[in-house]
Protein backbone atom coordinates (compact mmCIF):
# COMPACT_ATOMS: atom_id res chain seq x y z
CA UNK A 1 0.00 0.00 0.00
CA UNK A 2 1.56 3.51 -0.97
CA UNK A 3 0.69 5.86 1.27
CA UNK A 4 -0.02 9.38 -0.01
CA UNK A 5 -0.28 11.89 2.76
CA UNK A 6 2.50 12.10 5.52
CA UNK A 7 -0.39 12.20 8.15
CA UNK A 8 -1.74 9.09 7.31
CA UNK A 9 1.47 6.88 8.38
CA UNK A 10 1.44 5.13 11.65
CA UNK A 11 3.34 5.67 14.57
CA UNK A 12 5.54 2.93 15.69
CA UNK A 13 6.32 1.64 19.02
CA UNK A 14 8.59 -0.54 20.74
CA UNK A 15 9.00 -2.44 23.84
CA UNK A 16 11.16 -5.37 24.82
CA UNK A 17 7.92 -7.04 25.28
CA UNK A 18 4.58 -6.28 26.54
CA UNK A 19 5.60 -3.96 28.93
CA UNK A 20 5.28 -1.02 26.51
CA UNK A 21 1.61 -1.72 25.89
CA UNK A 22 0.84 0.56 28.40
CA UNK A 23 2.58 3.33 26.71
CA UNK A 24 0.28 2.27 23.46
CA UNK A 25 -2.61 1.91 25.12
CA UNK A 26 -2.33 6.25 26.39
CA UNK A 27 -1.33 6.93 22.30
CA UNK A 28 -4.83 5.23 21.58
CA UNK A 29 -6.72 6.99 23.99
CA UNK A 30 -4.85 10.74 23.60
CA UNK A 31 -4.36 10.05 19.53
CA UNK A 32 -7.49 7.85 18.75
CA UNK A 33 -7.01 8.54 14.67
CA UNK A 34 -3.10 7.81 14.74
CA UNK A 35 -2.40 4.16 13.42
CA UNK A 36 0.17 1.93 15.02
CA UNK A 37 2.66 -0.02 14.50
CA UNK A 38 3.65 -2.23 17.56
CA UNK A 39 6.67 -4.16 17.84
CA UNK A 40 7.68 -6.25 21.41
CA UNK A 41 10.67 -8.14 20.92
CA UNK A 42 9.61 -11.12 23.21
CA UNK A 43 11.97 -13.24 22.56
CA UNK A 44 15.45 -11.50 23.70
CA UNK A 45 13.01 -9.47 26.97
CA UNK A 46 14.04 -8.54 29.53
CA UNK A 47 16.11 -5.45 28.59
CA UNK A 48 16.39 -4.36 32.15
CA UNK A 49 19.80 -6.18 33.06
CA UNK A 50 21.49 -5.98 29.64
CA UNK A 51 24.23 -3.89 28.86
CA UNK A 52 24.12 -0.64 26.70
CA UNK A 53 26.05 -2.01 24.08
CA UNK A 54 23.56 -4.62 23.45
CA UNK A 55 20.35 -2.80 24.00
CA UNK A 56 21.67 0.04 21.27
CA UNK A 57 22.42 -2.95 19.34
CA UNK A 58 18.52 -4.47 19.45
CA UNK A 59 17.16 -0.54 19.22
CA UNK A 60 18.80 -0.36 16.11
CA UNK A 61 17.28 -3.76 14.44
CA UNK A 62 14.22 -2.71 15.82
CA UNK A 63 13.79 1.04 14.21
CA UNK A 64 14.85 -0.95 10.97
CA UNK A 65 12.13 -2.98 11.06
CA UNK A 66 9.48 -0.62 11.74
CA UNK A 67 10.98 1.70 9.02
CA UNK A 68 10.08 -0.90 6.55
CA UNK A 69 6.08 -0.24 8.11
CA UNK A 70 6.57 3.16 6.49
CA UNK A 71 6.50 4.78 10.39
CA UNK A 72 6.36 8.58 10.42
CA UNK A 73 7.68 8.62 14.21
CA UNK A 74 9.18 6.24 16.62
CA UNK A 75 8.50 5.91 20.31
CA UNK A 76 10.44 3.99 22.54
CA UNK A 77 8.06 2.65 25.08
CA UNK A 78 10.49 1.22 27.25
CA UNK A 79 12.67 3.11 30.65
CA UNK A 80 15.30 1.12 29.61
CA UNK A 81 15.99 1.03 26.26
CA UNK A 82 15.42 4.89 25.98
CA UNK A 83 18.04 5.47 29.22
CA UNK A 84 20.65 3.60 27.16
CA UNK A 85 20.05 3.80 23.63
CA UNK A 86 17.27 6.93 22.19
CA UNK A 87 20.92 9.11 22.12
CA UNK A 88 23.08 6.94 19.97
CA UNK A 89 19.70 5.98 17.66
CA UNK A 90 18.45 9.64 16.97
CA UNK A 91 21.95 10.08 15.54
CA UNK A 92 21.61 7.40 13.08
CA UNK A 93 18.21 7.71 11.88
CA UNK A 94 16.73 10.75 10.49
CA UNK A 95 13.18 10.05 11.66
CA UNK A 96 11.63 11.57 15.02
CA UNK A 97 12.46 9.45 18.02
CA UNK A 98 11.26 10.04 21.36
CA UNK A 99 11.73 8.01 24.61
CA UNK A 100 9.84 7.60 28.05
CA UNK A 101 12.44 9.19 30.06
CA UNK A 102 12.28 12.86 29.26
CA UNK A 103 8.53 13.15 29.16
CA UNK A 104 8.32 11.51 32.94
CA UNK A 105 11.17 13.49 34.24
CA UNK A 106 9.63 16.85 33.22
CA UNK A 107 6.36 15.97 34.73
CA UNK A 108 8.02 14.37 38.10
CA UNK A 109 10.00 18.07 38.07
CA UNK A 110 6.71 20.25 37.40
CA UNK A 111 4.88 17.66 40.04
CA UNK A 112 7.23 17.74 43.29
CA UNK A 113 6.88 20.69 45.75
CA UNK A 114 9.49 20.23 48.07
CA UNK A 115 12.16 19.19 45.29
CA UNK A 116 12.52 15.58 46.36
CA UNK A 117 11.81 12.66 44.08
CA UNK A 118 12.32 8.73 43.66
CA UNK A 119 12.41 7.06 40.52
CA UNK A 120 11.87 2.79 40.59
CA UNK A 121 12.93 0.98 37.39
CA UNK A 122 14.87 -2.08 36.43
CA UNK A 123 18.29 -2.71 37.13
CA UNK A 124 19.70 -0.61 33.58
CA UNK A 125 17.09 2.21 34.66
CA UNK A 126 18.30 2.90 37.41
CA UNK A 127 22.33 2.27 37.33
CA UNK A 128 21.91 4.44 34.27
CA UNK A 129 20.80 7.70 36.76
CA UNK A 130 19.11 9.36 33.79
CA UNK A 131 16.21 10.42 35.19
CA UNK A 132 18.36 12.23 37.73
CA UNK A 133 20.65 13.71 34.74
CA UNK A 134 17.25 15.05 33.09
CA UNK A 135 15.81 16.85 36.04
CA UNK A 136 18.99 17.98 37.25
CA UNK A 137 19.64 19.51 33.99
CA UNK A 138 16.55 21.72 34.69
CA UNK A 139 16.55 21.97 38.73
CA UNK A 140 19.94 20.89 40.36
CA UNK A 141 17.97 21.93 43.80
CA UNK A 142 15.89 18.69 43.17
CA UNK A 143 16.98 14.92 44.82
CA UNK A 144 16.84 12.46 43.45
CA UNK A 145 17.13 8.75 44.53
CA UNK A 146 16.50 5.33 42.39
CA UNK A 147 15.38 1.87 43.27
CA UNK A 148 15.92 -0.88 41.35
CA UNK A 149 12.95 -3.54 41.54
CA UNK A 150 14.35 -6.40 39.42
CA UNK A 151 11.14 -8.62 40.64
CA UNK A 152 8.35 -6.79 39.13
CA UNK A 153 8.45 -7.08 35.83
CA UNK A 154 8.61 -11.18 36.57
CA UNK A 155 5.45 -10.64 39.00
CA UNK A 156 3.56 -8.77 36.20
CA UNK A 157 4.40 -11.15 33.79
CA UNK A 158 2.95 -14.05 36.26
CA UNK A 159 -0.30 -12.48 36.68
CA UNK A 160 0.14 -11.48 40.26
CA UNK A 161 -0.26 -7.70 40.25
CA UNK A 162 -3.04 -7.65 42.73
CA UNK A 163 -1.14 -10.69 44.89
CA UNK A 164 -0.41 -10.93 48.30
CA UNK A 165 2.90 -11.92 47.19
CA UNK A 166 3.58 -8.40 45.10
CA UNK A 167 2.57 -6.34 48.42
CA UNK A 168 5.61 -8.43 50.39
CA UNK A 169 7.74 -7.21 47.43
CA UNK A 170 6.77 -3.88 47.09
CA UNK A 171 7.70 -3.66 50.98
CA UNK A 172 10.91 -4.70 50.41
CA UNK A 173 11.45 -2.71 47.52
CA UNK A 174 9.72 0.11 48.60
CA UNK A 175 9.51 0.69 52.72
CA UNK A 176 13.32 2.45 52.62
CA UNK A 177 11.14 5.34 49.66
CA UNK A 178 8.26 5.27 51.86
CA UNK A 179 9.95 6.46 54.48
CA UNK A 180 12.10 8.72 53.10
CA UNK A 181 10.34 12.57 52.23
CA UNK A 182 10.07 12.05 48.35
CA UNK A 183 6.57 13.60 47.49
CA UNK A 184 6.83 12.65 43.56
CA UNK A 185 7.85 9.02 42.78
CA UNK A 186 8.24 8.30 39.09
CA UNK A 187 6.85 4.62 37.87
CA UNK A 188 10.38 3.98 35.52
CA UNK A 189 9.41 0.82 34.01
CA UNK A 190 6.44 0.56 31.77
CA UNK A 191 5.02 -3.00 33.34
CA UNK A 192 4.62 -0.44 36.63
CA UNK A 193 1.35 0.87 35.85
CA UNK A 194 -0.21 -2.32 35.98
CA UNK A 195 0.85 -2.13 39.54
CA UNK A 196 0.10 1.12 40.10
CA UNK A 197 -2.78 0.84 42.13
CA UNK A 198 -0.61 -1.73 44.52
CA UNK A 199 1.88 0.65 45.05
CA UNK A 200 -0.57 3.42 45.64
CA UNK A 201 -2.15 1.87 48.45
CA UNK A 202 0.95 1.02 49.81
CA UNK A 203 3.15 4.47 49.22
CA UNK A 204 -0.04 6.43 50.38
CA UNK A 205 -2.58 9.42 49.18
CA UNK A 206 0.53 11.86 49.78
CA UNK A 207 2.79 11.00 47.71
CA UNK A 208 2.27 11.57 43.79
CA UNK A 209 3.04 8.94 41.13
CA UNK A 210 4.33 10.14 37.80
CA UNK A 211 3.60 7.23 35.18
CA UNK A 212 5.54 8.34 32.01
CA UNK A 213 2.94 6.39 29.67
CA UNK A 214 0.34 9.65 29.91
CA UNK A 215 3.48 11.73 29.81
CA UNK A 216 4.75 10.61 26.85
CA UNK A 217 1.91 10.50 25.06
CA UNK A 218 1.12 14.11 25.54
CA UNK A 219 4.93 14.84 23.77
CA UNK A 220 3.87 12.63 20.71
CA UNK A 221 0.81 14.36 20.56
CA UNK A 222 2.90 17.98 20.59
CA UNK A 223 5.55 16.16 18.51
CA UNK A 224 2.92 15.45 15.50
CA UNK A 225 1.47 18.99 15.72
CA UNK A 226 4.95 20.92 15.13
CA UNK A 227 5.62 18.97 12.52
CA UNK A 228 2.26 19.00 11.01
CA UNK A 229 2.01 15.18 10.90
CA UNK A 230 -1.09 14.75 13.54
CA UNK A 231 -3.80 12.96 12.17
CA UNK A 232 -7.68 14.69 12.25
CA UNK A 233 -9.70 11.74 10.81
CA UNK A 234 -9.98 8.02 11.90
CA UNK A 235 -8.02 5.66 9.01
CA UNK A 236 -11.57 5.39 7.57
CA UNK A 237 -15.25 5.65 7.75
CA UNK A 238 -15.85 2.13 9.42
CA UNK A 239 -13.94 2.91 12.10
CA UNK A 240 -13.71 5.18 15.41
CA UNK A 241 -9.95 4.76 15.62
CA UNK A 242 -6.60 4.03 13.66
CA UNK A 243 -5.24 0.95 12.29
CA UNK A 244 -3.02 -1.37 15.05
CA UNK A 245 -0.58 -3.73 13.84
CA UNK A 246 1.14 -6.01 16.20
CA UNK A 247 4.64 -7.98 16.03
CA UNK A 248 6.72 -9.71 18.07
CA UNK A 249 9.95 -11.72 17.97
CA UNK A 250 8.21 -14.66 20.00
CA UNK A 251 5.72 -16.17 21.31
CA UNK A 252 2.64 -14.33 19.71
CA UNK A 253 -0.43 -16.11 21.34
CA UNK A 254 0.78 -15.26 24.91
CA UNK A 255 1.59 -11.59 23.93
CA UNK A 256 -2.23 -11.49 22.22
CA UNK A 257 -3.43 -12.57 25.77
CA UNK A 258 -1.60 -10.13 27.29
CA UNK A 259 -2.59 -7.28 25.07
CA UNK A 260 -6.13 -8.00 24.95
CA UNK A 261 -6.12 -7.70 29.51
CA UNK A 262 -4.79 -4.70 29.10
CA UNK A 263 -5.94 -2.43 25.64
CA UNK A 264 -8.99 -0.88 25.31
CA UNK A 265 -9.60 -3.08 21.82
CA UNK A 266 -9.30 -6.75 21.10
CA UNK A 267 -6.29 -7.43 19.05
CA UNK A 268 -6.81 -10.06 16.28
CA UNK A 269 -3.52 -10.90 15.04
CA UNK A 270 -0.09 -10.75 16.22
CA UNK A 271 2.54 -11.78 13.98
CA UNK A 272 6.27 -13.45 14.49
CA UNK A 273 8.99 -11.99 12.45
CA UNK A 274 12.95 -12.76 13.44
CA UNK A 275 14.46 -9.63 14.20
CA UNK A 276 17.75 -10.65 14.32
CA UNK A 277 17.72 -10.43 10.32
CA UNK A 278 17.26 -6.91 10.59
CA UNK B 1 46.82 -23.96 20.64
CA UNK B 2 46.81 -27.54 18.81
CA UNK B 3 45.58 -30.18 20.72
CA UNK B 4 47.03 -33.49 19.93
CA UNK B 5 45.20 -35.69 21.93
CA UNK B 6 40.73 -35.98 21.83
CA UNK B 7 40.95 -36.65 25.45
CA UNK B 8 42.50 -33.13 26.41
CA UNK B 9 39.86 -31.22 24.67
CA UNK B 10 37.42 -29.31 26.79
CA UNK B 11 33.54 -30.08 27.16
CA UNK B 12 31.19 -27.50 26.26
CA UNK B 13 28.72 -26.51 27.96
CA UNK B 14 25.94 -24.19 27.76
CA UNK B 15 22.72 -22.71 29.39
CA UNK B 16 20.75 -19.54 28.96
CA UNK B 17 22.51 -17.51 31.64
CA UNK B 18 23.83 -18.90 35.15
CA UNK B 19 21.45 -21.71 35.89
CA UNK B 20 23.37 -24.29 34.36
CA UNK B 21 26.52 -23.58 36.21
CA UNK B 22 24.91 -26.25 39.12
CA UNK B 23 25.74 -28.50 36.02
CA UNK B 24 29.26 -27.62 35.36
CA UNK B 25 29.70 -27.35 39.40
CA UNK B 26 28.76 -31.01 39.19
CA UNK B 27 31.09 -31.89 36.33
CA UNK B 28 34.00 -30.00 38.13
CA UNK B 29 33.29 -32.21 41.31
CA UNK B 30 32.91 -35.63 39.56
CA UNK B 31 35.12 -34.73 36.32
CA UNK B 32 37.66 -32.67 38.06
CA UNK B 33 40.33 -33.39 34.71
CA UNK B 34 38.34 -32.50 32.39
CA UNK B 35 38.60 -29.12 30.93
CA UNK B 36 35.57 -26.82 30.76
CA UNK B 37 34.26 -24.56 28.27
CA UNK B 38 30.88 -22.89 29.64
CA UNK B 39 28.96 -20.19 27.38
CA UNK B 40 25.79 -18.41 28.91
CA UNK B 41 23.78 -16.69 26.89
CA UNK B 42 22.89 -13.95 29.19
CA UNK B 43 21.34 -11.24 26.80
CA UNK B 44 19.20 -13.64 25.48
CA UNK B 45 18.03 -15.34 28.76
CA UNK B 46 15.21 -16.67 29.76
CA UNK B 47 14.37 -19.14 27.34
CA UNK B 48 11.63 -20.86 29.32
CA UNK B 49 8.96 -18.36 28.10
CA UNK B 50 9.92 -18.40 24.38
CA UNK B 51 9.26 -20.94 21.64
CA UNK B 52 10.67 -24.54 20.16
CA UNK B 53 12.06 -22.80 16.65
CA UNK B 54 13.70 -19.64 18.85
CA UNK B 55 15.74 -22.07 20.98
CA UNK B 56 16.39 -24.54 18.70
CA UNK B 57 18.27 -20.89 16.72
CA UNK B 58 19.68 -20.07 19.58
CA UNK B 59 20.92 -23.87 20.42
CA UNK B 60 22.90 -23.84 17.06
CA UNK B 61 24.27 -20.53 17.10
CA UNK B 62 25.69 -21.69 20.82
CA UNK B 63 26.72 -25.25 19.26
CA UNK B 64 28.48 -23.28 16.54
CA UNK B 65 30.20 -21.43 18.80
CA UNK B 66 31.37 -23.60 21.04
CA UNK B 67 32.47 -25.89 18.03
CA UNK B 68 35.34 -23.28 17.46
CA UNK B 69 36.91 -23.79 20.99
CA UNK B 70 37.69 -27.50 19.62
CA UNK B 71 35.58 -29.45 22.64
CA UNK B 72 34.97 -32.98 22.79
CA UNK B 73 31.49 -32.93 23.57
CA UNK B 74 28.46 -30.65 24.72
CA UNK B 75 26.37 -30.30 27.43
CA UNK B 76 23.05 -28.60 27.47
CA UNK B 77 22.70 -27.62 30.51
CA UNK B 78 19.46 -25.99 30.27
CA UNK B 79 15.74 -28.12 30.63
CA UNK B 80 13.87 -25.71 28.54
CA UNK B 81 17.14 -26.15 25.40
CA UNK B 82 17.21 -29.97 26.25
CA UNK B 83 13.62 -30.55 26.38
CA UNK B 84 12.75 -28.03 23.05
CA UNK B 85 16.75 -28.78 21.09
CA UNK B 86 18.29 -31.48 21.47
CA UNK B 87 16.68 -34.03 19.13
CA UNK B 88 17.05 -31.20 16.07
CA UNK B 89 20.75 -30.42 17.15
CA UNK B 90 21.33 -33.87 17.94
CA UNK B 91 20.45 -34.56 13.80
CA UNK B 92 22.50 -31.38 12.51
CA UNK B 93 25.95 -31.68 14.20
CA UNK B 94 28.23 -34.72 14.56
CA UNK B 95 29.44 -34.04 18.40
CA UNK B 96 27.92 -36.28 20.82
CA UNK B 97 25.68 -34.02 22.52
CA UNK B 98 23.38 -34.85 25.94
CA UNK B 99 21.12 -32.92 27.68
CA UNK B 100 19.99 -32.83 31.61
CA UNK B 101 16.24 -34.17 30.87
CA UNK B 102 17.54 -37.87 29.89
CA UNK B 103 20.04 -38.58 32.90
CA UNK B 104 17.33 -36.71 35.61
CA UNK B 105 14.15 -38.69 34.53
CA UNK B 106 16.33 -41.92 34.28
CA UNK B 107 17.11 -40.70 38.11
CA UNK B 108 13.86 -40.61 38.96
CA UNK B 109 12.23 -43.76 37.26
CA UNK B 110 14.60 -45.70 39.31
CA UNK B 111 13.77 -43.70 42.63
CA UNK B 112 9.88 -43.90 42.57
CA UNK B 113 8.92 -46.76 44.96
CA UNK B 114 5.20 -45.90 44.40
CA UNK B 115 5.22 -44.33 40.64
CA UNK B 116 4.30 -41.33 41.13
CA UNK B 117 6.58 -37.99 39.82
CA UNK B 118 6.40 -34.76 40.07
CA UNK B 119 8.11 -32.39 37.90
CA UNK B 120 8.93 -28.45 38.25
CA UNK B 121 10.88 -26.41 35.52
CA UNK B 122 9.78 -23.36 33.20
CA UNK B 123 6.65 -23.17 31.25
CA UNK B 124 8.00 -24.33 28.38
CA UNK B 125 9.85 -27.51 30.07
CA UNK B 126 6.57 -28.19 32.07
CA UNK B 127 4.39 -27.80 28.61
CA UNK B 128 6.66 -29.76 26.19
CA UNK B 129 6.16 -33.19 29.09
CA UNK B 130 9.51 -34.44 28.00
CA UNK B 131 9.85 -35.91 31.40
CA UNK B 132 6.79 -37.82 31.11
CA UNK B 133 7.44 -38.80 27.70
CA UNK B 134 10.58 -40.17 28.74
CA UNK B 135 9.49 -42.12 31.92
CA UNK B 136 7.01 -43.27 30.28
CA UNK B 137 8.71 -44.84 27.25
CA UNK B 138 10.30 -46.86 29.98
CA UNK B 139 7.24 -47.95 32.40
CA UNK B 140 4.08 -46.50 31.42
CA UNK B 141 2.71 -47.57 35.27
CA UNK B 142 4.24 -44.01 36.32
CA UNK B 143 2.34 -40.97 36.52
CA UNK B 144 4.14 -38.22 36.15
CA UNK B 145 2.39 -34.58 36.70
CA UNK B 146 4.16 -30.89 36.25
CA UNK B 147 3.94 -27.51 37.60
CA UNK B 148 5.36 -24.65 35.64
CA UNK B 149 7.38 -22.27 38.86
CA UNK B 150 7.81 -18.91 36.51
CA UNK B 151 9.27 -17.10 39.20
CA UNK B 152 12.09 -19.37 40.68
CA UNK B 153 14.03 -17.91 38.08
CA UNK B 154 13.98 -14.55 38.69
CA UNK B 155 14.18 -15.28 42.86
CA UNK B 156 16.95 -17.20 42.45
CA UNK B 157 18.58 -14.39 40.22
CA UNK B 158 18.00 -11.65 42.55
CA UNK B 159 20.05 -13.17 45.34
CA UNK B 160 16.14 -14.39 47.47
CA UNK B 161 16.74 -17.79 47.34
CA UNK B 162 16.62 -18.04 51.48
CA UNK B 163 14.34 -15.47 51.82
CA UNK B 164 10.61 -15.57 52.99
CA UNK B 165 9.10 -14.46 49.88
CA UNK B 166 10.51 -17.20 48.52
CA UNK B 167 9.15 -19.71 51.38
CA UNK B 168 5.66 -18.39 50.36
CA UNK B 169 6.34 -18.60 46.53
CA UNK B 170 7.02 -22.14 46.98
CA UNK B 171 3.81 -22.79 49.12
CA UNK B 172 1.84 -21.18 46.38
CA UNK B 173 3.36 -23.22 43.66
CA UNK B 174 4.10 -26.83 45.67
CA UNK B 175 1.13 -26.80 47.65
CA UNK B 176 -0.97 -28.91 45.38
CA UNK B 177 2.38 -31.22 44.72
CA UNK B 178 2.96 -31.60 48.75
CA UNK B 179 -0.76 -32.90 49.25
CA UNK B 180 -0.47 -35.01 46.30
CA UNK B 181 1.69 -38.83 46.71
CA UNK B 182 3.96 -38.65 44.98
CA UNK B 183 7.23 -39.53 46.08
CA UNK B 184 9.81 -38.40 43.95
CA UNK B 185 10.19 -34.73 42.75
CA UNK B 186 12.69 -33.80 39.80
CA UNK B 187 14.30 -30.15 39.97
CA UNK B 188 13.69 -29.87 35.95
CA UNK B 189 15.57 -26.38 35.90
CA UNK B 190 19.18 -26.16 36.32
CA UNK B 191 18.53 -22.68 38.64
CA UNK B 192 16.42 -24.92 41.03
CA UNK B 193 19.29 -27.00 43.20
CA UNK B 194 19.92 -23.11 44.66
CA UNK B 195 16.61 -23.79 45.69
CA UNK B 196 17.27 -27.41 46.68
CA UNK B 197 17.53 -26.94 50.52
CA UNK B 198 14.08 -24.56 50.63
CA UNK B 199 12.54 -26.59 48.99
CA UNK B 200 13.49 -30.28 50.45
CA UNK B 201 12.02 -27.83 53.81
CA UNK B 202 8.80 -27.37 52.42
CA UNK B 203 8.49 -30.95 50.83
CA UNK B 204 9.70 -32.96 54.06
CA UNK B 205 11.91 -35.38 53.93
CA UNK B 206 9.87 -37.86 52.54
CA UNK B 207 9.88 -37.35 49.35
CA UNK B 208 13.07 -37.53 47.04
CA UNK B 209 14.29 -34.57 45.29
CA UNK B 210 16.06 -35.53 41.94
CA UNK B 211 18.98 -33.27 40.53
CA UNK B 212 19.64 -33.84 36.67
CA UNK B 213 22.79 -31.92 37.07
CA UNK B 214 24.34 -34.53 39.20
CA UNK B 215 22.96 -37.13 37.29
CA UNK B 216 24.21 -35.54 33.84
CA UNK B 217 27.71 -35.25 35.26
CA UNK B 218 27.78 -39.47 35.74
CA UNK B 219 26.40 -39.82 32.41
CA UNK B 220 28.74 -37.31 31.11
CA UNK B 221 31.56 -39.83 32.46
CA UNK B 222 29.92 -42.90 30.97
CA UNK B 223 29.83 -41.56 27.81
CA UNK B 224 33.72 -40.07 27.30
CA UNK B 225 34.66 -43.45 28.96
CA UNK B 226 32.37 -45.17 26.07
CA UNK B 227 34.17 -43.31 23.46
CA UNK B 228 37.90 -43.15 25.09
CA UNK B 229 37.76 -39.40 25.63
CA UNK B 230 38.18 -39.17 29.51
CA UNK B 231 41.05 -37.41 30.92
CA UNK B 232 42.88 -39.43 33.17
CA UNK B 233 45.16 -36.55 34.66
CA UNK B 234 44.92 -32.79 34.93
CA UNK B 235 45.63 -30.09 32.41
CA UNK B 236 49.28 -29.84 34.00
CA UNK B 237 51.48 -30.46 37.03
CA UNK B 238 50.64 -27.06 38.57
CA UNK B 239 46.78 -27.53 38.77
CA UNK B 240 44.32 -30.10 40.68
CA UNK B 241 41.62 -29.70 37.65
CA UNK B 242 41.32 -29.04 34.14
CA UNK B 243 41.28 -25.68 32.86
CA UNK B 244 37.81 -23.73 32.98
CA UNK B 245 37.08 -20.28 30.74
CA UNK B 246 33.60 -18.46 30.11
CA UNK B 247 32.12 -16.80 27.72
CA UNK B 248 28.77 -15.16 27.88
CA UNK B 249 26.27 -12.81 25.28
CA UNK B 250 26.08 -10.04 27.84
CA UNK B 251 27.29 -8.23 31.15
CA UNK B 252 30.39 -10.90 32.03
CA UNK B 253 30.92 -8.89 35.51
CA UNK B 254 27.63 -9.62 36.81
CA UNK B 255 27.98 -13.44 35.32
CA UNK B 256 31.57 -13.51 37.05
CA UNK B 257 29.85 -12.41 40.53
CA UNK B 258 27.48 -14.82 40.27
CA UNK B 259 29.76 -17.72 39.01
CA UNK B 260 32.12 -17.20 41.90
CA UNK B 261 29.33 -17.27 44.49
CA UNK B 262 28.00 -21.11 43.21
CA UNK B 263 31.82 -22.63 41.63
CA UNK B 264 34.37 -24.80 44.00
CA UNK B 265 36.69 -22.62 41.78
CA UNK B 266 36.51 -18.47 41.18
CA UNK B 267 36.65 -17.05 37.57
CA UNK B 268 39.33 -14.93 36.52
CA UNK B 269 37.75 -13.58 33.93
CA UNK B 270 34.52 -13.71 31.49
CA UNK B 271 34.98 -12.76 28.17
CA UNK B 272 32.10 -11.15 26.16
CA UNK B 273 31.27 -12.67 22.41
CA UNK B 274 28.31 -11.48 19.74
CA UNK B 275 26.13 -14.28 19.65
CA UNK B 276 24.13 -13.65 16.89
CA UNK B 277 27.40 -13.75 14.23
CA UNK B 278 27.51 -17.55 14.69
Amino acid sequence: MKIENKKDMPIGVFDSGVGGLTVAREIMRQLPNESIVYFGDTARVPYGSKSETTIIRYSRQIIRFLLTKEVKAIVIACNTASALALDAVRKEFKIPIIGVVAPGARAAREETINKKIGVIGTEATVKSEIYKKLIQAEDPQISVSGRACPLFVPLVEEGFAKHKITREVIDIYLSDMRESDIDTLILGCTHYPLLRSTIREYMGEKIHLVNPAYETAMDLKRLLEEEEMLRDTPVNDQEEHGEYSFYVSDAADKFKQFANSILPYDIETTKQINIEEY
